[in-house]
Order: structure tokens, then C-alpha cells, then sequence
């Protein structure tokens, strides 16, 4: 068995659905049953995700300016 | 002391309030104060929740196709 | 469906078995498959688990000395 | 490398860039590199967030009437 | 980027290394820098992990029984 | 109120206890009650931990061989 938690930027439903299969396949390759194989995906706004104390926000925004 | 998270489909807050209270009686007759036993709900679409490398808004799909 | 992460303090085998059976039994009163409701525990060290800026540990101690 | 994740209530942006940046500097204090310290902030709904049973907007309602 | 948590079964070093390199290989392939994508994996206990009420160890033993 | 989760690497006691009282000073700075602000540290063993596909016990052997 395994749960699988993936925080990522947003996406379309599209994408997420081949992310979710492919993470599941994974897991499975090495065992964990495929009906016990569980994904969540987290789809983190860039306000609240930061890397070296700026939100991507930010950062997106500061690249722009130079 | 406590911390519960529960990962739940939608649901109306009556019900919400409902399991908010009982998960905390649980933790509380075995011995968390309760004032100190917290409760998140995260209600998570099931377009982003998967079960055997598919959400569960598209295993509901194939279940009506079949 | 339902996953449920509790984080406890440690705790005997005996009294997490029992904490599983009734976190389970309340999502499942609320509509979550019982064969679908997954509970995790994790069992923090008092060491690292903090309230109020002081860890478990240090107010033990603390309330152990006044 | 640090990854710090805070529920917090909802608050507005400038409020969140702050947060951000000083939950960092902790960190990169103690030796963690700015780079790869990593924050995400879960603004979490007062209806779905409890302590002693009672959900943070029943605990407001209560407070409220006595 | 993206940040994946996998709760498995305890595993030997060898697996663990190709879970977490095709895990990021997912997500590099719909778009996440390999370099900011990270995974963490939670080797979690049998006697800590439920599903249906009971914990994996309390399944495999009644399984043996019957 | 806020609950944070830091993944660290292993620290010893009297760091990990000045990361604590850190972090909740930020959180209590911008209007989170002192004993309702809880920190948990998660300390990640480098064999669990990836960055780029690789864990850091293995990034470390990588940047000592070269």
C-alpha cells in the first residue's frame, strides 16, 4: 500500500490525471497493490509557496523586473 | 495532546461538525485534554484524490458506463 | 473514502489499535466505506512536539520544578 | 534544506510575504540553506479547524452569546 | 516545483533510491524543474498504518489464521 | 491559533529548542496566541530525503567523489 502526496503548481485536469496515473504506476512497479495505491494532489497557490523566504509570486515578479 | 487531519470528500458543515466532535471524543477517552486535541478538516476534490491511478471523478464516470 | 493522520503521543499497541477501530468507525458512520478508511498514526516525541514556544519535554520539566 | 508548512487562519498577502520571509530566516539560522528552505502556508477555513471538539466559528459563536 | 510525500511500507536503500528517482522523473516530465523537485518518503509501521479499522499487522495476522 | 511542521535534519536537542521558540515567536508576531501556536519537527533522515531524484545521502557522496 501506498499514499502518495504531491504539492504542485496548478494544473489542467488533463495533466493531473497523467501525473496521477504515472505516480501510481510507480509505486506499483515496486509493489504496493494498485487498488491500495492512493494519490492526492495539492494544488498550491504561488501566493502561498515560497523558496528562499520569497513567495513564486514574488519571484516571478522580480525576475520580470530584471 | 492531539492532532487530527482527515482527508474527507465534500460534505454540508452539519455533518462536518458532527465528525469534528466524534474523532475528538475518541482521542479525548484516551487521555489527549481536550482542550488540547485539535481537528482539520481538508475536503479534497475528487478530481485531485485517486485510487488505483485514477480519480475518483473518473472512477465514478466509468462506474455509470458500465 | 477518508484518510486520518493523527499525531499522538506514543502510545501502547493495545490503545492504538483501539484509537484506529473508532477514528474508522466514526467516518464510517458518516458515510466513508469502511474498507476505504485508511488511519495513520504518528506517534511524535515529546522532544520535538511543541506548545506556546516550549516543547513537550521542557514544560514538563517546568511544571515538574514550580 | 527545510520545508516548514503553517496552517494558519486566512490573512491578506503582505501579511503572508512576512510570514514567509521570517519562518526563513528561523531556519537559515540554524544553518539550513536560504535557497533551499522551503515555506508553504495552508490558510485553513474556521469551519473545518477545531480544538476541544468545536470548530473555531462555533467556538466565535459561543464566545459571542455568553 | 513540486514537493511529494510517499508513505510506503519500510523498504531496503536500493528500492527507496528508484522509487525517488522515478517519482521526480513524473514530475519533471509535466513540467516541474528537476532540480526543485523534491520527494520525502515516510516509511511508515505496520502497527501505525489501518485500513478498515485494523492495522496492517492485526490484518496479516488474522489473514494467516483463516 | 497556528500549527507548524518543519522537516529538518536531524539537530541536536538545545538547537531544535531554539528552532521552536523561533518559529512560534514569527507566527505569535503576527497574531497568533502564544499557547495556541504548536510546532511539530520532523527530523528527515538523508536517505529519505530527495532533491533532483537523488536523496542527500547520496548528493553527498556524489559531491565528495568529485
Amino acid at each position: 500500500m501506498a499514499i502518495i502526496r504531491a504539492e504542485i503548481s496548478p494544473r489542467d485536469q488533463e495533466t493531473k490525471d497523467k501525473i496521477i496515473a504515472e505516480l501510481t504506476d510507480v509505486l506499483v512497479r515496486y509493489g504496493s497493490p494498485r487498488e491500495n495505491t492512493h494519490v492526492l494532489l495539492y494544488e498550491v497557490s504561488h501566493d502561498n509557496w515560497a523558496k528562499g523566504g520569497l513567495s513564486y509570486t514574488r519571484r516571478a515578479a522580480q525576475a520580470k523586473e530584471s
